[in-house]
């Protein structure tokens, strides 16, 4: 067996994410903080941030920032918490950018406009507490902070920032993220074929989760062979991570999931349960994983443990 | 006298500015069509990209793109049209990259949970055209296509791209112009100070046209006196503008405003009119225009008609 396939059995996720986890729920508060305008006579601006530190703080797995740095790890065969390196400073900025992209998306899809929730990761959501248009412009904000953060005034090579730049507005904009959005919306009480719905969830979360990776990937000069095993990678787990949001929409409860269960169906909105069936969603599900992980075999990168243990985390987490 | 102040009275901003304005216009409809999501079976994005469409398209006097390319050309002493140079490429994706991002603001901005305005340069506001849910989304596309734009993936070099994402990112974000829409949402039927709402102008509207001129200004090397002098010339223009368009709004009608006259009094909201009084404002606008002017003599820049042209453009239109 080649050394590069065999298991570590030493890596243990949950302390190897317990580092991480920490450092970014500190990064993310001291750079959301950092955003507030200075010299302003009202306490408006204040407000704005206090949602933006709402929206962002304490909740959610983490799973994106987690898959930039495991593939910064992966990529460069460094952990990537070193708290004096220069290469770690821009992992954990690229890390959060992705992770505001996605508080941003959350917050906005919860307005009355959109999906019209009132509960995520167990409190209630933005709007409810700061108001519709507080909520608005607090989305707004961390997505412009998102590419602020990508293009610090520092040591960061330039060429990064705009690697960076560029994978993480394609993923967000009308050919990722917003397009599956405007899916979405357009599916409430309609029948989408499979390939409709596995399109929907590539742009919707796939692309998001994809660049995750690719961001993380971009800390160093890989072979083409590496690049495409990393986006295949990447596409699996994407479309996984949303067959086991709709089994888990079915299976789990609300106090579970800290947001509303049933949603789907209740909206009446195509899922994979809807249109496959849970028990071929469940072996979906599965297939899946198997390809993120044989994708990482077939990379010839060394050090992917962490991206390994993210995959089944996808896989087989219960909320 | 110094034949850097001299002023070029064979220049014409009406034809330096149609020329310019018909490659904005065209360069903004190809790039918004450009990115519309490949092999999706669902009309969804497209129509997203429609709601973009005509959000950006066909309206407003686009002074922030003609911003960039003045300051462009006054920086590198080249007129920015040529259709050839990567240059002029580049310039013209930093004009749409701001456009973009007022015209997303403008979308969010009319909504309902906002201003709720149902006229926008002479036509349905977006969400009144596409929905809430349309326009939110469309507006979230836009400001992620403005950071697209700036990050192609060809020899633009990448030093360019970052610091253009640097300087818009800052001016849309928390301390620039969503911070400023946050103390704009929170003066309604409040008095502010003179201070204050200056502070108000200067992020919601000053950051995104001060930071126009400033990416223009990225296309070159220039000395610290001219960077200054045109932080001050933007500046000075950012709060004229505002000046100006509080006075239209008490002066002008709707019909030639293309947007609802008489709206900020109605809402209760402070103006500099309402503050300083008419005349005092007036007079005020008049104080920043030869600001700005002065500001563009001190930089040493020989180039300089067009920002003039502009300067004098933004406090003495008439809508």
């Amino acid at each position: 067996m080649d050394a590069r396939v065999k298991p570590d059995l030493t890596f243990d996720l949950g302390a190897w994410s317990a580092g991480h986890l920490d450092q970014v729920e500190r990064a993310l508060d001291r750079w959301v903080r950092a955003s507030a305008p200075v010299n302003v006579e009202h306490e408006a601006p204040a407000a704005l941030i206090e949602a933006m530190r709402y929206a962002v703080l304490d909740g959610g797995k983490r799973l994106r920032p987690l898959l930039v740095m495991a593939a910064c790890e992966a990529v460069t065969g460094e952990r990537a918490e070193a708290p004096d390196s220069l290469r770690c400073e821009a992992a954990l900025r690229a890390a959060c950018a992705v992770e505001l992209i996605h508080a941003y998306s959350l917050v906005h899809d919860d307005m009355p406009c959109m999906d019209n929730d009132v509960l995520r990761r167990g409190k209630p959501t933005v709007h409810v507490q700061f108001g519709e248009a507080g909520a608005l412009l607090a989305g707004d904000a961390l997505q412009a902070l998102a590419f602020e953060l990508l293009t610090p005034d520092d040591d960061m090579p330039a060429e990064q920032q705009a690697r960076l730049c560029r994978l993480l507005a394609r993923a967000a904009g009308s050919a990722g993220m917003a397009g599956g959005q405007a899916i979405d919306l357009a599916s409430v009480g309609v029948a989408l074929t499979e390939s409709q719905l596995r399109q929907m969830h590539r742009l919707k979360t796939g692309a998001l989760l994809q660049a995750s990776v690719m961001m993380g990937a971009a800390f160093a000069d890989i072979s083409t062979q590496a690049q495409r095993a990393l986006q295949s990678y990447g596409a699996a787990i994407g479309l996984a991570f949303q067959v086991v949001d709709d089994i888990l929409d079915v299976t789990a409860d609300s106090a579970t999931l800290g947001k509303t269960a049933g949603k789907d169906a209740s909206q009446d909105k195509p899922t994979y349960v809807s249109v496959l069936g849970l028990d071929r969603s469940v072996a979906y599900a599965q297939e899946l994983l198997a390809q993120a992980l044989l994708a990482l075999q077939q990379s010839g990168l060394r050090d992917t443990q962490a991206l390994e243990g993210l995959a089944n985390m996808v896989v087989n987490r219960v909320s």
